[in-house]
């Protein structure tokens, strides 16, 4: 019931962005909205989502459910429990907190009934001193209903002094550390928020009278509705009926955005910085092919993720592009494997090479990045056993040495194959003819930097590759995670 | 609980192929292989599913179920029913015979005990003489359990006077008009047919000792079977332990393999005639650009299926290839559509347009074939909507203007675009600034004809294109269908 | 999913009837009073229940569904799929055919398409003769769908050489030995049969212009008809616009209606022979107490069904009745035993004995059959355990010492209690102060045949009591079931 | 989904207990006795049942579920989510907190978090001042999570500035008012309270070296526990292994037992005040009878909770009793009824009336309760229709005149058919030849007070049926309810 069927072939060998936000208010029946909205979300978390609806009439109403938006909200009865013109949602990979599994209690949005009424929030990111705080909340008399980081800020706010549901938000989340973009609504305001970094996204957009607060722009565009701008970093926008107050409660930092978000999380055809993700992605491509070119016959992208940077090395280089691997569409569950001979097929499930194409060839597969690096052994094992002459990985991001703390599902430290190896190594450990990566500097220019990482003050969060981490994680810190040391 | 995610964004409005077989003897545990062989042939049916399984001391089981092959055939209770060194299974979309939905009566492998044991059958095609032959039946007092056309073929068999299975096989399809691959099988005997015109496929793969018959080669390659050969047009195979026993129970003919396996059907890493699917429709795209140059600034796919056409006209032409269509990789369900402010959207839940790349530019489209015209209207709306400067559609098959009748799933003839307009009259109604189909000769040729299509006696049926239909549509013409007429 | 609550608390330990029939025509949406009808018999069969309708518009439909007919028959969504004046219905417990568990396609009603229209036909009973009956249709090509002695029927129709439908129903039951009641419809009549011994009831009812044909009365009560007659033993009606018109088919011979029927098969509060059951069984009870007196403080049933016996013996007997076993209304699946010490509680999930009333008290159980005995003996425990000081079992029928081939679910001969064993074997085998059963005189008395059973010529049915089948088992005599020898 | 079939065939018209507890300490596998526990108690509740369990190694688990017992707590692998030597469940009807439906957050047990451990809690009553109670918390910044009055006990908990869990619960107890009884657990502690009245019921029963807390003793039956003692009135146990040890935290007050425990709400072979409750029904139908004889020829019970008494009433009268109306085993949904004819047949689907035997008799018919009238109203008609020459109806208890505010699910009180009729108008409203209520002096007379009710000071909660609430209903009189004056 629970086992969703992943959106990329190689999910298990990907870091995952845990979160993504929507909400609209202004329109009738806001909720089928955010489903459309979250909908086109859905590749920031396929575990489980929810929406939060208020009508006037009939208050505050929520369904939470595990699985995809398009099985859960798509439904008359559903969406008719929904009722109202402004709503919020949420979709989800896992917790900070659960260990394994997550509950349908940590699915957000989080409701809290306060004096002055309810409010419902919703968090992509992760606060980074979430396990004091709940120490601190409990100690006071707080029940936690949930496993969740994010139902701190819910607790923060129901002890809050303030007089009204934002100035109690604001309260609130100065006291919390790390990175968060929220969406949070009252009985007739939506609320905005992304943390001074900037670390995860957040846009604005309008449709007709309505006002749309979405992780991606890719979520404005599937309901018609029209980009205004990202949400600042340390930016608090109220919007009630008179219009969009913007307030900066944060004390002003430097942005740091996830590099990573242009990398692999966002959508092709978001909006980042003022160009679409795919055209950014293209130009790592190109810039790729300049850093580490080599001779061959055809460059083939590792499905589907690596697509546009194949596309920019095969422009910047002239080799042809070709699909040399082809994702099976009905990707799934797991088969039984009944015997040796097929144990390991796995791959095989989700992927096939082109044998009749491949054969005889020298062959660039480009890959937008490796963490554990278990399924690039693989694919360059079917890629040889199809007969290819030669195979040559080009990455479209810097080694993932460091695990990231700001909203990202990461392996351990030590399961990262950047972390314990170095370039060498792994071009020897996955047996391929060459293995090269984007350089640090070359990731910065293709997102736009023109004079590569500012080393003194980087312009982007890029802790996974350089282990610069913007915010201490004070409750990793705590459970022994050690911080890179001058030497390293 | 029966509405499935559709395979490609547009299925609505692509003809469909119908079914998928697939059958292996001489391994343990043979129903799991054929579901991993029935997962790599789910984009040839995703309605339904069904496998029979033969083991000497549980006799016959059979597993039918709604619904993708990794929903229902991956847990070990369900493949613990299905023990035994030799099994058979089917993937269908839809019959011909059933009105609107399939019921599970109509799930095929169909079974049949006779006097001398059981025997099951997978049929992929389309008897065009099914009717009568159920009146006669039903006269002579056989009962039909279902609303398939392939069930006539396993009460032939009833009543056939032959003593054993394969014998009474051939009896029974001597007698069935139309086009049929059939996977069979008995207690100890693995069956593949074609028919003589041989106009759909079926394939022999070997695994160690086991033999394996599959309507692609892709199914092979899911299981890490070697392709041996195609079953020949007009031949049976009757495999048991003794190894394969070849016959030609049909009077010969000059083969007329289904073209449109070439152009959509097939997966693009299956490989037919040699070559594999990809090649072929990457040489259909490059055949298109010298019929129909245009100058534009970039190549994009319709996606999924235009994707190899379109490289073949980037790579041709010298127009750098870009995704400007993005597709949404959680399609589903209809979402609720509340207001008619976006009532008409449902394209967007399945694809967004690359807007800040296609601003500006002059766009070819290219697809793979144009059936009712609806989906190649809305996505042009969607590029000029974006921006797009000019829209030139590049169609990788001529223009589709009657129905098949051998298996595939087509719109009445009045609902195919080109059944009612010339090429300039539809690209009026599509509003392009350019729409070519490839020609039939350029079709031909890009599979390998180099002399083109031979008028007098054709390689292949390609009777939704000219019309010229190989075996004579019996039902069909007695419910009042006009064949083409020699002034047409 | 499939696992039922039982009906009876006992029920493993109880012969089970194996079906109930019901039909209507002349009202409309038939289906919805089948739905009650088989409601009303659930007690006849709880694993599966079909029914099928017939519209003028819209042809004949079906539903045939696993489980209770209050959970499968009762959504608007079901029964809109069943419209039309005529329908029929089945509730079963399981097949004569099958090994274990029913599947799907044994589920009835049966039907078949004739050359001059379809025919559904629904049976209680059993066909002694269906295993060569199966043999032979096989071998002239017909072929079977389900493990169902009862799909002979619709075989046999179909190959019969008459003109209309009801005349092949009796071309086919003429071929057919055994015990049956039959309910068919086609598309305009309703047709109902008794075999030439009535073994199996089937009654006629009145709601208005319509007419209905029922296993019981109860289940005309439910839908408020008026009970007409019994359909007599060996009688055919077939009933249309026109009319009831009446068929004698078969040679005459005199009745043998099942006697267990009134035992325990029937519901109280039918009507067999112009009595209530729970009279019929209250008289049991009476009958008993004559025969088998013994001092005691209280006489309490066995829940539920050796009630009215109970009270019969207490009203006889003039010993207070008292409820000294209460059985838990919510019984169902089997709960996880953990620990040794609760392995063998089974019992207690289903009753209950009530303490504080039976401690120190002589106690009279009254229960209505001993098959297997291994309820009896947990039941014996029970009172025991709480404190009784005497225990005498009383049991409302003669010993099952034979199984039935009529329609009934026995086990093997080798299981029951009294094949193995004398009367006294089984007072010291169950460890009470006493046991007694009804004589088989008694018991004929008790049912109203003053002079007890006529040997010579007996005017029940009564196998399971004296091993005297009234239409030889010869399905079972070829599997080497032997028959009583005139020594035993 | 959430439509369970009711346990009496007139649950729409009786009044409902809303709970049952059960909890065990010191046994492997603790969650399975308790799921064993609520099976017994599920008369209690059978809309939702939950189960909270602590593992040392993996601490607490909890699974909340809508239906029956049997149904979601019975395999293994809900069962082995649930670890542990110590538990706690709850079967529930409905809260005081929900407009119509539970939401799955309103399922007990509740479970708080605390700085000293967790603690779980469930409780059968309700509190009378749980609204002013939630106002004043939440206004301190708690979140509640459900609608439900016990949810105040936990956030009172979490308050409370006491150093261990009993503690805190003693501080949290006297601060809520009204009935209840509580079976709380700590990660080594098993708690059991009743409120200073005894209200609601809880007993004690050891099984080797565990302890066990139950609503009623027909819980301990079910997995063999040895019936202790029941819990004081205003006393709080605290078990852990080193015994069990007893508290006092209330002001010590004259107890005042709910009255209908006896009448309706505990299962017949369930004992309290040292006798079964069947006796106690079996002792007002013999004072009923004294009360209120009549000349007849049957007793009938109303089944099945009018059966006792109208056992006693024969046994008392000499009246022969006998099963006049039998119930449907298989209740369940509602049907569809399709035309007017049937469509007031409802009743009809839970039980028939045995016609043959009602027949020209003059018949009482013996119920429990009268509630809003309905069901006596239908039945009596039944009866009448099935040509009984007298109708007399004798009711097991008082006319019920006023709503419960303890925990039990009554009509407002407009709608109590006793709140606006006097006996001899609900007679003419039934129209039946006699109707007659038991006194309260003899109920109180049945019930083991030989002298009848202490109007100064009564010795049992008989609020329904005097109006005398012994504790204020705060909430409700808040919400206008008006208490009965002086002069009523």
């Amino acid at each position: 019931m629970r086992q969703m069927p992943p959106a990329h072939p190689f999910d298990d060998d990907k870091l995952k962005e845990e979160c993504g936000i929507f909400g609209i208010i202004g329109v009738a029946d806001a909720a089928n909205f955010v489903a459309l909205g979250l909908h086109a979300l859905q590749h920031r978390g396929q575990e489980a989502g929810g929406i939060v609806a208020h009508d006037p009439e009939q208050g505050f109403n929520s369904v939470r459910r595990f699985g995809y938006v398009r099985d859960n909200f798509t439904s008359a009865k559903v969406m008719e429990a929904l009722p109202g013109p402004i709503a919020i949602g949420h979709v989800r990979y896992s917790t900070a907190g659960s260990k394994g599994q997550t509950a349908m209690r940590d699915v957000q949005p989080f409701f809290g009934e306060f004096s002055m009424g309810g409010a419902a929030i919703a968090h992509n990111g992760n606060i980074t001193n979430a396990e004091a705080l709940r120490r601190e909340l409990i100690e006071r008399g707080s029940i936690f209903q949930s496993s969740s980081d994010s139902e701190c800020i819910i607790h923060l706010m129901a002890r809050s002094l303030q007089r009204d549901i934002p100035e109690r938000m604001e309260d609130a989340l100065r006291r919390v550390e790390g990175a968060f973009s929220v969406v949070a609504m009252t009985a007739n305001q939506l609320i905005g928020v992304r943390d001074p970094l900037g670390v995860r996204p957040l846009v604005l957009g309008r449709l007709g009278e309505a006002w749309v607060l979405a992780s991606e722009t890719c979520a404005l565009d599937i309901i018609g509705a029209e980009f205004q701008r990202e949400i600042e970093p340390g930016e608090m926008v109220v919007i009630d009926e008179s219009g969009v107050e913007s307030r900066h409660p944060f004390r002003a930092r430097r942005p740091r955005f996830c590099i990573f978000e242009h990398v692999y999380f966002s959508r092709p055809d978001s909006i980042l910085g003022g160009r679409s993700v795919y055209e950014t992605r293209e130009a790592i491509g190109r810039e790729l092919a300049k850093e580490a070119p080599v001779e061959a016959d055809i460059v083939c992208p590792v499905p589907d993720s690596g697509t546009p940077a194949a596309i920019g090395y095969s422009l910047e280089s002239g080799i042809p592009y070709a699909m040399g691997i082809i994702r099976n569409q009905y990707m799934g569950r797991t088969f039984i494997e009944p015997t040796e001979q097929i144990r390991n097929m796995g791959v095989r499930l989700k992927l096939n090479v082109n044998r009749a194409l491949i054969r005889g060839k020298r062959v660039i597969l480009v890959d937008d990045s490796v963490v554990r690096g278990t399924t690039s052994r693989k694919i360059k094992e079917m890629i040889l056993d199809a007969g290819a002459k030669e195979v040559h990985f080009r990455i479209a991001s810097p080694p993932t040495a460091w695990p990231c703390f700001y909203g990202v599902d990461t392996p351990q430290r030590e399961k990262l194959l950047a972390a314990t190896m170095t370039e060498e190594e792994m071009r020897d450990h996955l047996a391929v003819d060459s293995l090269k990566f984007i350089s640090l500097d070359g990731l910065y220019r293709a997102v736009g930097e023109a004079q590569g990482r500012d080393n003194a003050c980087p312009q982007y969060c890029d802790a996974c590759f350089s282990g610069d981490y913007p915010v201490e994680p004070a409750d990793m810190i705590e459970k022994g995670f050690r911080l890179k040391t001058a030497a390293e």
